[in-house]
């Protein structure tokens, strides 16, 4: 349910409600839209909205309905700023605002020269942030499953020698601590987007998490996931976009890049493409990444190696980073021609910072990264 | 069969070459490619190809597979331009040139006001073309199945008035003549992608086309669809992706945005986005419109009414076209932010003109229009 | 809408319904469902709702929906028998009834030898009717498009020779005459399912038609199409289940066995199932047709030649005429067996006779083939 | 690779390569194809190849190509049969050979009563093992998750007082163990059948598995899936079809039923069908359940429920108990219409008993349960 206060209640009134909640042993979600404090909560309950209704401050007490709750636009106005990296160690990236982010590296970590490699030459052409696979999901038990912790501390080199936080995916719970432990943001892949008892648990890692599109699932079915990591405490999820199964051949993956408006509507969290797996040739890795852009999205992953016939995985589609320079530059041309066309209703934040009344979730407001924005 | 000529082959054995062709009743088709010039058969025949090898001038001859042959990049390397209008009535169009065609109209024609204000309304927002419907494929029966023949001069009325040429949805082998007398382009609906007379009829009416990909149909199929039409010696054909059917719901279909790229690597032929039909809702019919410029679309179908929710037909995606011009300009500027990144490979044309042996297909180098471009 | 009229209502009661729609210009379907007469009219309208409910005989007067009507459940509770045959040169073949009908012949007529050899071994095993291809529709322009009029011919002589009637595909409104002159049964392919103008065509015709559904459209969209042949007042129609296009590229395309239960449960038409099609392999042909009879489908249309691996078409999917006997005495031992499970609770009729008032619809209760069930 | 021995061959010259095998560290999976011994090793290695054919009883070293190895009918020609259930509280049920197996039961387990009335209801009715969920995989984090341990103890009862032995899905590596203690058989749902560490777990744990196919996984892949359960030394896989996502929505899933004769002629693992997720409505699952017998499935998987309609999950396509046994009388009379058809020829077994060397992979012949058919 969502408990809508009064523009004029007090702080007091407010923190009434969250201290009856954390009571009653829920946790209260605060956030902020048209100009008046919100608290969700993620069950409905007939008696409880009842005695809500008569406490003093609240205006309006409504149901949040069987969908999505924390992760819905309903829930926040404003679209939420994700920050990954920002350390002593690496750049301060944030995915969501009005910049459009880059993320590039290879496939999979190979060894460490070719890693390194990429890593300078994808920071050199403007990218963001690394990304790199050290466990990787395989069709077949017999193929390369990635170098695993091995692929971490390379990754982690990289990130060294060029301040460029790095992505990589987390396979299972049992490897979550070790990923945890290098990764600046945690990427669920496709094939785990419903593997739920790992939503929960890099949910509860609080390390930002990057959730990938299921090839078989509907853009609701994603939100819902997000909403698995959302209401464990960790609101840091930023969605990817990579093409979806259909009957077409031409292209390893349809990429739904209406998914992108779509989920905007329909939620405040940041929203990503990547255009490598969704055509899985090369040569459309470009076309599609700037279509992405005009869409919308707030950022790309793309798949470049410095010798892409060479890598072990996904060769056809990985770019060479020879070539990435100019697609960035390209990327940012088209990306520049949109921002004076309108702005974005959705952008705005309104500050709220909450009292402190021990409750994490009390700064839920801007992320509690206001000054990013 | 595909039949090279040496560089410095002369007219008269090139000439040689066609009057056999034509002396074996087959249609010969003249292009150029890599600086020299190359005669299509749409025929595989060994003991033709062995007779072809030994005439003077021939440098090869390649068989041109069991895929398409007349709609195929390796047929003709430069992109095909379609011309519509430029009659005395009408602006001249280019389709498939570094201009980005905007066209735009009711999706289906309802009354004399309303159409001629949408078409005064897309002309003014700087439109290129008019769509509307006078026939109208309907799911049932029972639908409103469109006005025929008054709806066509309703349209012939209002590009009287704009100097707009217009676009039109032919149904049947019946309706041709009706559609053909008062249209500038004949569209072929998604429905009858594979209606195979009509795509005969609407090839041998010599008007150009307007093919919408089928909803469920592969992007190698309308091709072969609009091999129809080229084989039929009418090469004024433009292709239309449209959206395809999937499994998700969000959107009425699925946007297949890397349908543009993949067509132009394999056809010649110019290809438009129906931003519209994929969406199936107004608000998202913008985005997309972006992602199809940026991805290389050579133009866009949008479905404009002055008063959308009156609608008769497609209310839910139709924009109003008070807005038509704010979207018009959005697409230019992201258009004009393309044009420097890299030169298209594939737009140049060599200008070939062919002697004059009498067949028709010897000025198809550039279409016979190589002044435009 | 739909007039029910009281259980005692007496024909002259009746007959003044029949008579004030005629007089409207409106087409009265009379039909019989729970021991009442029933009377349907393809319009909803308000004031003409009002004046039935007025008339004496008349219970109640309930609209029809949005969807299909004359070919709904709703419309008729017990099965459609389709009569296809039965005049001196043929026998006669009732789909819609407890008896499993099976179709079998060369997916293309190819000459006269082949198709007399594969007449007489699908009659010898025992199959009821004969299938061949004279006009084909085939994505390439290139590719072998049937023998026409002379397959026409060819089919006829089969019939002549075997007993059999014969169905075989109508690609075009121009090709009709010609295949109505010759055919028992015109069939309308899958790439016409939507072919609004053929559908009408084919109706007028009052030929018994096999609509097959397309590989894109859904149960609901096959049946609105079958909703444009019964509009024409031409109620023999059956449907053909023959696979959907899906991402599962093991076979041809993915039989969609559960459209057979579901589109019984919708309608009255009989459905039959088009194994081979389905399957694009030879091998999958018999469990496909099984799992066909088991589901409860009226019957099967499978493609036969005395030497599919030298067959023009669809060689992969074409069983031997040789295999076809065995074939046949399993479908027959697998339909035995299900009999006695449960009576059908749709296929009754109740023979309602409609009194003689010079409209074609009254005898419409059981296609005035009650003698057959 | 795959290892044919001549037919001749001695188990001394066996037992050497089987010996030489594990010198290397590389598991030996003995079986027999063609009236001879074949060892299959998982690597492909040129070296070790050349080495092989050298050795004395080698008649031929086949690559087992990038596809699956152990799954592959290439690797055992017989059909595999998986024993699940048969100690001292459980009839023994044999997955796998002529008979038929029904699995049913609750989709969750809610509560002792209607658990055990279930259950009675089912092994009454003749089916052979009970389902019903304790860990429930849900789209949103607020539905009901199951009952876990709570549920897992509920299920041994029921077993106790019926002596059917059970199925329930595992969900995550770390539930594996509790699921391990109580199950008959673990199920893999089809969210995690690319969960490959969850696939690892369970072949590790010995245990009988039920694999679902993934709602947009091919068959291929599904294959796949199980090849990771069997690379662990598991080979008691069945696999299950249970539907798939496509564009049609009038069921829940479009139920593929040609991919049981397909994985049949693929691979020696058996497959069973769940028509009650395929259909989800309760009227479809009996025909939908008949044609998978048809097809030749080997077992179905049917959600029942005392009271369907008070059930909490998956309320819609449960059918009640009290409609099971007439379900299961027509199952039985479809599969004994079936079994005098035609012998499988893919059902003999040779019984090969191999030499005791200490492998646990040496009385893989045939499961080492030879016995049962």
């Amino acid at each position: 349910m969502l408990i809508l206060m009064h523009p004029q209640a007090t702080l007091r009134q407010t923190g009434e409600i969250l201290t009856l909640a954390e009571t009653l042993n829920l946790r209260p979600y605060l956030s902020r839209a048209q100009g008046r404090r919100v608290i969700a909560l993620t069950i409905e309950d007939e008696p409880l909205t009842a005695r809500l209704k008569g406490m003093s401050g609240v205006e309006e007490v409504r149901p949040l309905g069987s969908g999505i709750k924390l992760t819905s636009r309903q829930f926040r106005s404003s679209n939420s700023v994700v920050v990954v990296g920002g350390d002593h160690r690496t750049r301060r990236v944030s995915i969501g605002s009005q910049s459009m982010v880059v993320i590039a590296g290879p496939c999979a970590v190979e060894d460490r020269g070719s890693l390194l490699a990429a890593a300078h030459a994808v920071r050199d052409a403007g990218a963001d942030m690394l990304r790199g696979g050290a466990f990787k999901p395989r069709t077949s038990p017999y193929q390369f499953q990635g170098l695993g912790v091995k692929g971490l501390e390379l990754l982690a080199e990289a990130r060294q020698a060029t301040g460029l936080p790095f992505v990589t995916e987390v396979l299972s719970v049992d490897d979550l601590p070790a990923v945890a432990e290098y990764a600046d943001m945690l990427q669920v892949g496709a094939r785990n987007m419903q593997n739920f008892a790992l939503l929960r648990a890099v949910g509860e890692s609080g390390r930002p998490v990057l959730l990938k599109r299921g090839m078989m699932s509907t853009v609701d079915e994603m939100l819902m996931s997000a909403e698995y990591i959302l209401a464990t405490g960790n609101e840091s999820v930023v969605l990817c976009e990579r093409g979806i199964r259909t009957f077409e051949n031409s292209t390893r993956n349809t990429l739904d890049i209406a998914a992108v408006p779509v989920v905007q509507r329909r939620s405040h969290l940041p929203i990503i493409v990547d255009p490598s797996h969704a055509a899985g040739q090369r040569d459309l890795v470009e076309p599609l990444a700037l279509a992405a852009v005009a869409v919308g999205a707030h950022g790309l992953l793309i798949e470049a190696h410095p010798d892409p016939d060479s890598a072990l995985t996904d060769a056809a589609q990985t770019v060479s980073t020879a070539l990435i320079a100019d697609m960035v530059r390209h990327i940012r041309t088209v990306h520049r021609s949109l921002s004076p066309l309108e702005a974005d209703p959705h952008t705005d934040c309104n500050g709220f910072v909450a009292p402190n009344i021990g409750s994490r979730s009390l700064d839920f407001g801007c992320n509690g990264k206001d000054s990013d924005r």
